[in-house]
């Protein structure tokens, strides 16, 4: 039952890539390089990572960005591939952090190859994303993403260092997830646009697109996190309750419960290993789930309003597909 | 007694650097912009690592070639804080993965902030070192520090997988001293060249100035790590034992024995936090530690060699009492 459920998403996905199939397949090819390059043990425990699947979506962002600016470059494979890199070598180390141990079915990193080897990995896919980008010729390009990793890290410092402090607003919830995953899917659509040579109003347009998919994506990431189900997703679950943060549906609940019930809330948090399955329950019945995919719809539909002032087009269809599927996923 | 060692190096360490003192306080503010920038936590924790005092040898390297090449400018500042900040990235990361409590007389990030914070700070730390590098508008800068970051990764990983495994030649080695330690110092050197626009002949000339040092700078670091003062070093000595790395001092030891000295001192490294002392005495007096220092200053002088081809100046001149200072530091 799980396995049609995850071969459906799979098959989901791969029809909305349809169009942009080629030029994935020729980013896929680059991350294959990566792993075939380096010295040592490097080969085998980059191909780890670079070759467990994943839903490739910031390259698809880069890719039909630039289509949508009538750019068919190839750079835009190169832009995509570091941009996954980045996002992979954030994997890394936030499974690490997150002390998670499954990610596509299969050991994390981490415990595959030790939590030692796992620092270093992330260091050197990021360094592997850098000098890919530094082929292009492009400083603006690089600036573009070494920014944007930088304010990935900041939100994740900020959300760890505020773990098990229960009293987290969300303002505070959107800012986190803002800096770590919606930032970096906003630079996927810039570079596409920076390789299309798109006018700066163009620009921000499809970087709203991004930004918002973003938001709309790490939402119902954290929704799945709580009520997913892990044959499907392939990862841990419930690492949010383990490690104490507080997401959407969580904050959600809390802020709709009178005094009484926000005692027995705080005290349940306390111990979120025999409380994981309650919790969910709680959140399902209260509506506060109803609630996170209310607002992770709400951001997808403003991607789609952001793609507003461009005409109808192949890469334009597929981007509005992107946001469909980003908050009807289960994975 | 070893308080007023500490000061010694310090002052020595001052007296060299005495002619780019101006460029090196530009190098600190820039540093310092590091730390005040980003949101919520970030600044704190950005100020302990970057404000913990170092011997800020990178960027000295970077200004002194920049200026060898009659290139007085303040791009060699922004140069030497990025490669600054790799260095510090690559310390964090590497105290997280050697499981060391102190440096700079003080607790590490992964100890003061803990192991989940270093982890995300030191990808912070790359990220600013290659976002400040972006603003130079120059690929090839980047190029060439991003792939010696990938190049650093690739050495630590190496090393670390292969802890605990002693048959270690003394080739393996220098190769993961020649990754992790002498390929920064290189790009260092060829940075500050490629700013003054020299020929690829005196470029390269100045990266074998760097490499060299490099080399001579790893094979002392792990020589320290052995017999060093944790009052002047400032930081966890026996690291690389408690870990399972043999370094120059141990490779060259267990090459002289005969069989069944051999397995003494195998048996000796099972067992690193009851032997270390008895391993530093039969170090001492076996000439293993006269070895390490007797290749250490064969690298150094490499180092002066290859600056042969410069006319005498300050630089030099410079460069030189660096070459000496690398060798005869006990910190």
């Amino acid at each position: 039952m799980t396995s049609v459920n995850l071969k459906k998403e799979q098959s989901r996905l791969e029809e909305i890539y349809q169009t942009i199939f080629p030029l994935l397949l020729q980013t896929e090819r680059l991350l294959q390089d990566v792993s075939t390059r380096g010295q040592g043990l490097i080969p085998e425990i980059v191909r780890y990572v670079v070759q467990a699947g994943g839903k490739r979506l910031r390259p698809a962002m880069v890719i039909l960005s630039a289509q949508i600016g009538g750019a068919q470059t190839d750079d835009a494979t190169v832009v995509g591939a570091s941009a996954e890199l980045i996002h992979l070598a954030t994997l890394v180390h936030d499974d690490i952090v997150d002390k998670a141990c499954l990610r596509h079915q299969k050991p994390t990193a981490a415990v595959e190859f030790g939590d030692e080897v796992a620092v270093l990995l992330g260091d050197y896919l990021f360094a592997e994303a850098m000098t890919l980008l530094a082929g292009l010729n492009d400083p603006q390009l690089l600036d573009l993403f070494a920014r944007s990793t930088r304010t990935t890290c900041q939100g994740e410092i900020n959300q760890v260092r505020r773990r098990f402090q229960f009293d987290i607003s969300l303002a505070e919830y959107l800012s986190f997830i803002d800096n770590k995953t919606a930032t970096l899917m906003k630079a996927c659509m810039r570079g596409g646009a920076r390789l299309a040579r798109l006018s700066s109003e163009q620009s921000m347009a499809l970087g709203q697109y991004g930004w918002n998919i973003g938001m709309a994506f790490q939402i119902i990431d954290d929704t799945i996190d709580l009520i997913g189900d892990e044959d499907v997703t392939g990862k841990t679950l419930h690492t949010d309750l383990a490690n104490g943060k507080l997401t959407l549906p969580l904050i959600w609940l809390r802020d709709s419960l009178d005094s009484d019930g926000r005692k027995k809330f705080m005290s349940r948090l306390q111990s979120p290993e025999i409380s994981a399955s309650f919790m969910v329950k709680w959140l399902e019945e209260s509506g506060a789930i109803r609630e996170g995919l209310r607002q992770a719809a709400s951001f997808a539909n403003q991607a789609r309003i952001a793609l507003k002032g461009f005409p109808d087009s192949m890469p334009r269809a597929t981007l509005d597909a992107v946001a469909e599927y980003i908050v009807t996923r289960t994975r």
